[in-house]
């Protein structure tokens, strides 16, 4: 998984019916200093929301079929969910 | 899923099977601003589209696995679908 | 998918089986005007060709299971395929 | 599989059911010479422990469903795990 | 699949059984003239090897669930894989 920050949210009329009724968040990945990582700077992405989280939140998000599979069928246009809510990291 | 914005559409008469029929747009990876992602710079890919998206419009896209069970068999070569179009996205 | 350029091939006799009689060409990774991808400058792939692509033709390339299931079995080791040879692309 | 350092721990009290009980590290890619590969700088991301990984100790990850298969179900968030601890490197 | 140089080997005692007898190599992904692709600079991964791949060898990898596909179970930690040893490349 990886952390990322609750950023937006999208609104989507025309879609896929396997997200219908579902939160479509925008999130960007996140170090744990809260920087963004080099690589992905400047990086949106849609996640849909499976934990009820809110804005600026710090967040799991899983991908490809990991992704999917948290939903009941229909799920097939799933590829990025928010698999849970961040309470504390601990950096050793 | 990934905000892109539909920039082409490409024909190919010498294709897979499972793509007979189906529309192949150009699209690009876009942000939240509408700027291009660091990484993703000068990049287009082509998706399918599944939702009649247009030129220049705002749209989602899945990738992998995800994208390929959109489209009923046969199916086997999508890797990459358009699987929503934008109205309006809440920038926090 | 993606635009690719066929820019050589592999001959490589001690092999997957699943790789046995197939064409192995190397491929890079094109944007609509030509050039390569910002993050892709200077990569070469090597994608199993189902379509009898020849040198320097344009192309779509699939990856992953999607790329895999284009070939019958044995195919296990396929994750990047040619899967059409481009005509034109309209840029919008 | 990719070569990694294990520099935190996450807790997460909202998260998956299929994440309950298992152990979420942080973890950093690293290359041979222990420095951090050229595009990955400054990245972090979440692993599930199957190996009983402590701080510091250099790790083998695993991404995507071979990740989450190493789990019995319910695994479906998963797509990062530790699923080595490297005694030793030989490097040519 | 990609074109890497084999660069070391793995000892690791404590690791998935699906790993137990297997040997792991540490590649570097290279191009056609050798030199290491732009955005993979000074990255190595760690593939299973299904070849008798040695010291130095230009060889073939899979990614993923291809990678996984080529082995007989248990071989869920498999994310990437020597699929084939390079006799020759032909640049157009």
């Amino acid at each position: 998984m990886q952390l990322a920050k609750v950023v937006g949210s999208v609104v989507s009329t025309q879609k896929s019916a396997s997200l219908t009724g579902k939160k479509l968040m925008v999130v960007t990945l996140v170090n744990l200093d809260g920087s963004t990582p080099h690589f992905q700077e400047n990086t949106q992405e849609v996640a849909v929301d499976s934990m009820g989280a809110g804005e600026g939140e710090l967040v799991l998000v899983s991908r490809g079929s990991s992704a999917r599979k948290i939903f009941p069928e229909p799920n097939q246009a799933i590829d990025l969910a928010i698999v849970g809510i961040v309470d504390t990291i601990d950096r050793f």
